[in-house]
């Protein structure tokens, strides 16, 4: 690409506590190179934003407000769900997407995003064979659930794993303090419908210097009530107290979600509970130990807090290396995290090229889960571990951490409307 | 008292981010008067270590590692739910502890808990008088619910204030993000059963720099599900989300729980929800909202890793006020912390009869109930500020919080079993 072309850049999916750090990544580094990169326009809700030319100018955002996005959760720009059909399916939203890239001499595409947002630009980036407009676009990896291929891990991921391992350690320290006379169990419910990976962060609350009692229940094993009930017992036999870290995604042998319950409520509607509280009652029912649940959901997600440096670090890079890698005309990839040491943790930015990371989903390796089912191996600790490291705090004020709200100024726009 | 006696301490009650930090406190300047104060004898799992006679002997402990007590959350020593009778109703159990004192030469008694505690504490003062065995007796005040009188504010409070504050701002990021194509209303459910103290404290999350849409749902406020669901509905549709903070106190005008739900699993066993998922079904089924839920349970009160630096401060300070309150022969009181100053928060130490703490709950004033009864006045975001001030990480290993785990060496026994 010659000519100095725009950028486009989109946050995609569930957010996170660190993908506005890959934004400051991707936005700082295009402010560093003004020859080549024009202005960086992000997409207010993703990939919405593009089709209805709904743009907001980052150029209008000072510096300050660009770096605290480094320390701020969530996605600024807003996200969407929503995934684009094939070229086949839907030639009408590439001939959009083009319209709009053209109107605003956009020749740089980043999406920041999980599985399903990879898709989107591994299309997108075809659209230079296929429909004849030349576009550069780069995948910017983002999941809680570190479910992608070929990267080691996910941007998003280490932070969620630092905060429920952290919770799961200070409420064990809860009931270990309270089971004398009263709560002996205490279940936490994590996210992660597909993989375990969130879950197994939850038993790293059990250290060498304290053993602490975890039973972890992953989507990757078949639920067995009674085998489970076995090893919470045991537990409360042997320390006193047992915590429970609970995957949102654990099933029965048939595949139905334990959170499933089938209870109705006085209309008659279905109770759309949690795992947490299911696995709770199943505890008392059977067991008689009393007990506390919680259920994290966003809060965990979105934990900016006591995000992990390591996270914070790596999504900030491989926004960086989104750019760069466009800058060199690689069109179709994603920076990937390849580790290349343990002790001490050492790791550098790679490039995968997107068609195979779009759509394929990387679970637990077998050899990560304990024999039992309940809890995770040496290797799995060894793994996760660096991926936690260091702690990242946003600045505070009064109290409160001092999160930036963005302008977010719109582009004028150019084009008719766009029905969805 | 002219000889030199021992001391007792335990902990009481649900525990908190910071009751270490009281218990630091006292053995810390127990330590500083070892010409007045022999050991610190610890009951293991509060009172009950008294009546057992199982003591933990502090001294065993080293300096680091009472040091390290305050910035570990939980109860080190163990907690317990048990409230003496009075004294002429189990006059038993009050000359076992004369006896347990005798044994061990105890002649002050530390007792760090809630309204319960206090009220336990305030008996234990009581027998001096009434049985002839000279004990001074000094309440340490703790308890998340923030409902001690007299006292400006409890220790342990404001870390779960600062954890639900900072929870909510960053879950309410989470769903601004999402709103435009997904989830529209979050909702967290937060402890408080009779106060709305930590419920009040969600809505904090909204600053000067940044309004964000919350309802907070009080126990001091009778449930009314139309005008709730037109609250929630409005902020909705003028800011595109809306947050609900809603108080596992909250309950019908008929007194019922909205966490009891009538469900019914498929054994007839009755569900243990929380208020949570019902307030998100009735969002959904009445306003057609995209939800999202959490319960934050245990994770508020052990949360240690952002606790507030005001709230830590108080709870060594009450502790060591509570040593030198019995060195100076007070019997029968409580170190209550009296606001001096807003702006600049100032705060000291004075001193409250006991007999006015125990069994005396403060709730909520009316003047800090916004008028529509979904939110806070100016005047309790004046009162709140000050209490979630400052931060105060613990020390970090491998990514994870150095939280200590004392010896707990037993006091050899002297004295005949006793049965609780």
């Amino acid at each position: 690409m010659s000519k100095k072309m725009n950028a486009f850049y989109a946050q995609s999916g569930g957010v996170t506590a660190v993908i506005n750090a890959s934004a400051c990544g991707v936005i700082e580094t295009a402010r560093k190179h003004k020859n080549k990169i024009g202005k960086v326009y992000a997409g207010r809700n993703g990939i919405i934003g593009a089709l209805t030319e709904d743009l907001i100018d980052t150029s209008k955002e000072s510096k300050p407000a660009i770096a605290a996005l480094r320390h701020t959760p969530s996605g600024a720009f807003g996200s969407c769900r929503f995934k684009l059909k094939s070229l086949e399916d839907n030639k009408r939203e590439y001939e959009r997407l083009i319209e709009v890239f053209k109107a605003h001499d956009i020749g740089y595409f980043f999406y920041n995003g999980g599985g399903d947002s990879a898709d989107t630009c591994l299309k997108v980036s075809q659209i230079g064979d296929k429909m004849g407009y030349p576009i550069t676009a780069v995948h910017v990896p983002k999941t809680v659930d570190n479910d992608l291929p070929i990267t080691d891990n996910c941007p998003g991921f280490g932070s969620v794993a630092k905060y429920i391992a952290i919770s799961t350690m200070e409420a064990s320290f809860d009931v270990a303090s309270m089971c004398a006379t009263s709560t002996k169990v205490f279940v936490v419910e994590v996210m992660g419908r597909h993989a375990g990976w969130i879950a197994a962060a939850g038993a790293m609350a059990s250290t060498d210097d304290n053993e602490i009692p975890i039973v972890v229940l992953f989507p990757e094993v078949e639920f067995d009530k009674e085998k489970f009930l076995a090893a919470v017992d045991e537990k409360v036999k042997k320390f006193g107290y047992c915590s429970v870290v609970v995957s949102e995604g654990v099933h029965w042998p048939d595949g139905k979600f334990l959170a499933e319950t089938g209870l109705k409520d006085a209309f008659g509607h279905s109770q759309l509970g949690g795992a947490a509280p299911v696995v709770a009652n199943m505890i008392q029912d059977s067991l008689g130990y009393k007990y506390h649940w919680a259920v994290a959901d966003y809060l965990q997600r979105a934990a900016r807090h006591i995000a992990s440096k390591s996270d914070v670090d790596q999504a900030y890079a491989t926004g960086k290396a989104a750019v760069e890698f466009a800058l060199k005309g690689h069109n179709s990839v994603m920076p990937a995290i390849k580790r290349t040491s343990n002790k001490p943790y050492r790791w550098k930015i790679e490039m995968a090229p997107l068609s195979k990371v779009a759509n394929v989903e990387k679970m637990m390796p077998a050899s990560f889960i304990s024999k039992d089912g309940f809890g995770i191996t040496k290797k799995c600790r060894e793994y996760l571990a660096p991926l936690m490291k260091g702690e990242d705090y946003p600045p505070y004020k009064n109290g409160m951490p001092k999160y930036v709200v963005l302008k977010k100024v719109a582009v004028p726009k150019k084009l008719e409307p766009f029905e969805l």
